[in-house]
């Protein structure tokens, strides 16, 4: 069989042996080399590039128009080509372009401060002695000290009772039961927010009642499809698809545990309780239930309803008596990171009117207060996470994340200070505000060919008229059409559901923003090329990650748990497919109407 | 290292390496080699007879002073040894002398007219189709088909739901929660009842509510020991002691559900409920429990309340999702099968006091009524067992089960009606009681020199008198002192409660005689030894299993599980060793006083 040795910055990291005539994409992905292939394979997003020799010579066999698409003549030259189309005939060299970067995500969390009620109890035990006048078990008397005769207890615990009954120790109580007996008074949890691209983990110390740590890293499912749809058809299309997805998400928040329980020297064995949100999708891969009906008409997931899981259900490395709990979602594409958010916000609870926009892979937003609340999601949304953009990127390390172009000259920034590699949506957003400023585009997002000021960062690249911010990254027209679609979509959705509710946008007091898109964009950007309206200006709230917040809330409350569920039964979905509103404001949205001469002070958020 | 070659009947059953110099009873225990130990391998017991050779000759290297005193001339001339005295330090064959038996047991029962509420529901569904109009999730039609929106589901009924949702299937419903969906509408229980000697297991059909079948096997513990003292002593003494008898008596219940869903053509996975009852001890090894302080002053068990488990906890082989119930004892000598025998004799619930006697390796008994419940326990059961009988043996094929002695001569019934092999407790009971009537051995239990009509029944035996029943089966003036013993150790509990409740035996209605034991004991024999008062003769009813029966009844009612709570916070325990009375009545009650000419009519119960 041919070997493929796969190297990562001139190191072997993996040597597998593959059939022969397998496709090289399959083979790394199978041995979970770590490689982006955002169209699930399928030579349309161009993201698999790895450079392939063999012996010390590029490999040219069987190129195909694909690749010569896709790729530029040096890179060609150099052996660069799409994993996804190279079918491995022989023994092959395979060097990894860019080495894997921790995503830069969201830190910022609000949530320490809020009054929780009494929820788990790690009490201090000691037992009293018994005699020939007092017989009773020890499990009665470790209820009587707890003061709960009725409190439940596991197998489990009885046999750590057996050992440690001599001695002070203590007991964890969470709900009705006594879920462990143990030497140390510590208790933790986990708030975990599972999004197409990015996982969030929080470690939350459930007797202190606080956030201690978070870790967070790159959705490793996305190597099977950038979006919920590749990845559900990939449940489809790929047998065992489906364990294989779970297996993923379930491994990488195994390694995630690793990591924070040892950072924070507690055992795993200290973790009782574990809050998963997410959107639908993610939660029906993480549980293992197949996903397909979300993707077809009438988009219709198998559950909504909150789920109690216990670890050994999802395989997860955590004291196996905890209790996992899998939040609510509201429909197929309204997931538990949106019943999260709004938790966090409150805004059920606000006799206000509140917008809330969660613009992360997929756009959801929520309109409403205490007397109605409404919902809808589209999904224009990948456009601002860079997916279907030229030099798109996430927003990792060396990503181009913000734009200034003023005076004839272009300024940006990179996420790390690196060098720039691409450009992620709050970048985009930002260009495309400037240029619209600028007069390089006009309303109709068209490059205006009178511009001189600009004409030095202007040229063509693969026969389309094209933006440079740096040598190799730019912005082309087919780029500005994406992003129009994507905020004329955002933008109709706020429009149908004002109408539906028999508002005006002048009814709306707070618009928070959220997701991980939402928290980077600039707000005067936003505005700017109109995803948000000009109006609600002064009203936009960056609330970070609402979805992670609001799992944290559920963590340490159990009326926040009660309250996640209510949200559930009163929010209104409306579907977009189905909605001539929508359609109709859509193609209204489509032109940048929203510039005008008072956007030119630039406003930081 | 020397190999052990271990027959039975003639064919190898095991071929096992031991390490040189290891002890012959560790290395067949340790590969499951069922063989008996009762005193857990001290050389005292004498049970561990097996046949040993080397090559063709019978192996005598090192005989001890303690097989010399077991074992007869003739034995040891053919190389039969106690396997706990042999050294292994050569190439072994061992013919284990007897095959194991399946026990004979109990198989009345009478629970199946009981009306029990409703409890697991199996109910039929076909989900309606959604529409974009109506897109609420297929776990909420399922919800809404049965009927109650607040329902539990848990992940692995949602990946199943995700395949069954388009075709007609069956929703298994218990208590709040939807543990199954599955194409078959089959759902059944299993109730359990762990004695020190016997295991019993009933299938019962959960829909039609009925035992179908049962299945009982000698726990396999018993190697380990005869009685919970030997056991809990060899979790002490043993390295992982707790586990190795917590695998012996999951993997024995494991391969009787294997044999009981096998023979009624379900699946493991159709089992969805198991109720376990069974002395304390027997519950604390089920669970992998420290057992240690029940057999130490002041015998204090680790847990009495009734515990829920999942198969997971124990390693059951049964639907995942499937809820265990182990039933609440009251004390670390009166376990659950007590309180399942009340709950099966409904006396807590009548006006009419009632004594149980349940007589099995020990002796409970409990005394009341609606207005009062007393329990105590003795350890004096054995005997009645066989154990500490010269030829005792257990009720297994083989055991002589009844003897009637009259006009001189000895008449006698076997299990099985076999080659009678040794005496079980009902056949000694009626040889004791009968040589009581017939004048061969007088009211303080001695031998009478002066009978002449049973002279030929009569010869030394190791230098003691003994009645012989056969030319191998006999009864010695020890075996009398024993019976003497456990008899007297009942008789003065019965009557240290009647002391503790101020009535008199007139008072008492209903004696229920349950248990292995209880259940096969001739009602006269046990008048005439004195076991039961004489007084209480027309009020003796045999009540079976009434233990399992209990399980059974808890297995498919929620109102007689809690009823079983409400006997175990009623019934008063007295603790034996700390009473002055039981001692005083213990001493009186020695003598075979019952004795009487009134006796001599005999009465089948």
């Amino acid at each position: 069989m041919p070997v493929v040795k796969v190297y990562e910055k001139n190191e072997v990291i993996a040597e597998i042996e593959a059939e022969k005539s397998s496709n090289l994409l399959d083979v790394l992905q199978k041995k979970s080399v770590d490689i982006e292939a955002s169209c699930g394979g399928k030579g349309v997003c161009g993201k698999c590039k790895v450079k392939v020799k063999k012996g010390q010579k590029p490999y040219l066999e069987n190129l195909t128009p694909e690749e010569k698409s896709h790729l530029r003549e040096d890179e060609i030259s150099k052996g660069v080509r799409l994993a996804c189309k190279v079918e491995v005939c022989e023994d092959l060299d395979v060097f990894l372009e860019k080495s894997s970067e921790r995503a830069n995500i969201l830190s910022h969390f609000a949530v320490n401060d809020f009054e929780y009620e009494e929820n788990i109890i790690v009490k201090k035990v000691i037992l009293q002695k018994p005699s020939l006048d007092d017989q009773k078990s020890f499990e009665l008397r470790l209820k009587e000290t707890i003061g709960d005769g009725n409190l439940k207890v596991l197998p489990r615990t009885l046999q750590k009772l057996a050992r440690l009954k001599d001695q002070e120790f203590f007991a964890v109580v969470y709900s009705d039961e006594i879920v462990d007996v143990k030497s140390s008074c510590l208790a933790f949890g986990l708030a975990v927010d599972i999004g197409t691209t990015t996982v969030v983990c929080y470690l939350v110390d459930l007797v202190q009642k606080r956030v201690v740590d978070f870790y967070s890293f790159i959705n490793p499912q996305k190597k099977f499809g950038a979006d919920v749809i590749s990845r559900i058809d990939f449940t489809r299309e790929k047998e065992e698809g489906l364990f294989i997805l779970q297996k993923e998400i379930v491994d990488a928040i195994n390694r995630a545990i690793q990591i924070l329980t040892e950072k924070n020297s507690i055992s795993k064995d200290d973790i009782y309780r574990v809050v998963f949100v997410g959107n639908t999708t993610m939660l029906h891969l993480l549980l293992g239930v197949d996903p397909q009906t979300i993707a077809i008409s009438p988009f219709v997931p198998v559950f909504t309803e909150s789920i109690c899981a216990k670890p050994n259900d999802l395989g997860l490395e955590i004291n196996p008596v905890a209790t996992i709990k899998v939040l609510n979602s509201i429909s197929a594409y309204i997931g538990a990171d949106i019943v999260a958010g709004i938790l966090s916000t409150q805004m059920h609870k606000s006799s206000k009117i509140s917008l809330l926009l969660d613009l992360g892979t997929n756009g959801e937003m929520v309109l409403g207060s205490s007397s109605f609340m409404l919902a809808c999601s589209t999904a224009a949304g990948p456009a601002f996470e860079g997916v279907n953009i030229s030099c798109g990127m996430g927003a990792v390390e060396g990503a181009i994340d913000s734009v200034k172009i003023e005076n004839g000259k272009v300024y940006f920034t990179t996420i790390g200070a690196k060098q720039p590699a691409g450009i992620c949506g709050s970048g985009i957003v930002d260009a495309i505000a400037y240029m619209l400023k600028e007069g390089i585009i006009n309303e109709t997002g068209r490059f205006c060919d009178k511009n001189d000021t600009y004409k030095s960062y202007m040229r063509e690249e693969n026969g389309q008229q094209a933006f440079f911010i740096t040598d190799s990254v730019y912005i082309t027209q087919k780029d500005i059409r994406e992003i129009q679609l994507a905020k004329a979509a955002i933008s109709a959705g706020v429009k149908t559901m004002i109408e539906h509710a028999k508002i005006t946008e002048d009814d709306i007091e707070n618009v928070y923003l959220a997701g991980g898109f939402g928290n980077y964009i600039n707000p005067w950007s936003a505005i700017e090329i109109g995803i948000i309206p000009k109006k609600l200006k002064s009203k936009i709230v960056p609330v970070g990650n609402s979805a992670v917040a609001g799992a944290v809330l559920v963590l340490l409350s159990r009326k926040m748990a009660y309250e996640s569920q209510e949200i559930g039964r009163k929010v209104k979905y409306i579907e977009l497919s189905n909605s001539q509103d929508f359609n109709q404001f859509f193609v209204e949205s489509m032109m940048f109407e929203n510039f005008s001469q008072e956007g030119e002070q630039k406003q930081n958020g």
